[in-house]
């Protein structure tokens, strides 16, 4: 994980007031990050007894949330999904008016662009975000959150926001965009530690231990930016390079991977999904390509 | 990929004479290593015609197979697969009798470990390698190449095998152990393409470029070395860590991204069999431990 101490530097300016709705583990370590930046800070839950350790670094817990969005010109909700987070705003709608809403439950681009059509119609600047990192992260130079929607209040609020994360960015006006890289960084992350698991599997079921491999995996993340660079041009310009490392020889590849994993034992439904995805790029004339050209066939689902 | 500067120097004492069988690609790269590194260079191949370019940079050309064997006191060969490896070496069991033969053919642990057998039936100290670089990477200083099966033999030749690659290694005396850290490997780069180009085809349906998350994958990359070495000590110890990241809130998240995948139309092969594994974890008790518990699903296939 990215842990690396913050520096807390004193604000030349007076810190803008916030108010999080919603101290889960995340909404706590967002209030916590907004205190460490030495914004005045208020804080309401649902249910109580979530803002006491809060408290006790200077928050100010307020008794209605109508007077927790009162407190500040720029609201936060970080609550269990957009069903919650709606449920919580819906009664609000008078008092966020005219405040800036950043939304930074997480849910699906669909949902979040509902709730900004929601707030739109209720005159509330709305920004909705992914805080891309685990909450011992939170609040330091190495944190990712995207945001999406109002670049205005984007714009107004981004020193405030930034005391979230040093890699707070703005990535554009449509809402569902934080939400959509959400899942795009989550669907490769994922895809990557399931793999990583089953090729431990693969290796213990020989008697070799896991930690064993380790120090070798480094020599596959080494090319994975690289490859991921020469991927995204290639499938954004739906022409798919040749060349020796082509399709038909890696469907060989994964081929040999699949039996092996077979032979041991182990499930293989990840493997026969990305094997059927390959045989059906090939099916499809792009045995000569690079792997990049798989991407039709995630396209074409049967 | 890993495309470094090789600074050949010359060798202290006369480099040791190699014949390379099996003159594709990667048999044509090896060879061409060698001579990079002054070793005198036989070159066979079953159909004639590979070795032109090689015979240009010095490299002797054998007549026959026996004929490459019995230049040199170090036979490599790389092949198609193991059964056309069996099918050039057998007939020449007697002419390999006392020289090492270095099998670097791309195949399972099992026929690795065959072809060991059959090797050692003969008198023949054998190794069994895995080149896990493309070609035009082998004979660089950041070439990672996997040697298993006689210790003795490696030793004595490894300053020649290391003309193949800076990361040259020798792994134990199974000779199946390169195939299987090769599949291993494999099975981490396969899985984690797919992951890629899928989350690629995630972003492009609502009209993001693909290059546009690129710059955001490197937070993934680089939080998976330390994740590998954390999840490999969990694994080897059966014993899974708890903590905020647990497995009901990933398989929660794998939820996420299947439905967005689904919602545009996407295959969803890969992220369904991720989250068969992660339910079937679940539900055999490890919803509070942390992703690595999902090797216990893996082998425990349905």
């Amino acid at each position: 994980m990215i842990l690396m101490s913050f520096e807390n530097t004193a604000p030349a300016v007076p810190a803008a007031p916030v108010t999080v709705l919603g101290l889960g583990a995340m909404g706590r370590a967002l209030a916590g990050a907004f205190l460490d930046a030495g914004h005045p800070t208020t804080v309401w839950n649902r249910s109580p007894g979530k803002g006491g350790e809060l408290a006790g670094r200077g928050a100010v817990p307020a008794a209605t949330p109508e007077e927790a969005v009162r407190a500040s010109g720029l609201v936060v909700v970080c609550v269990v999904d957009d069903a919650a987070a709606r449920a919580v705003l819906e009664p609000l709608a008078a008092a966020l008016r005219g405040r800036v809403l950043v939304n930074l439950t997480s849910d699906t681009p669909e949902r979040s662009r509902a709730t900004a059509a929601w707030a739109a119609a209720h005159s509330v600047p709305y920004l909705d975000g992914s805080v891309m990192v685990p909450t011992p992260v939170v609040g330091s130079p190495d944190a990712l959150l995207f945001h999406s929607g109002s670049r205005e209040a984007f714009e107004r609020h981004e020193s405030t926001l930034r005391a979230l994360g040093g890699r707070t960015v703005f990535i554009g006006e449509d809402p569902g965009l934080a939400a959509l890289y959400d899942l795009a960084l989550l669907d490769f992350f994922y895809g990557g530690m399931a793999a990583l698991v089953h090729a431990f599997a693969l290796v213990t079921a020989d008697g070799v231990k896991a930690a064993d491999i380790v120090p070798h995996l480094g020599t596959i993340v080494e090319i994975l930016p690289p490859i991921a660079a020469h991927t995204a041009a290639a499938v954004d310009a739906r022409s798919y390079p040749g060349g020796e490392a082509n399709l038909a020889m890696m469907a060989a590849g994964v081929g040999h991977v699949l039996r092996a994993a077979r032979t041991r034992g182990l499930d293989v439904g990840q493997l026969e999904a990305i094997s059927a995805v390959v045989e059906r790029a090939v099916a499809r004339g792009h045995g000569g390509h690079d792997w990049s050209s798989t991407v039709e066939a995630v396209r074409d689902s049967p």
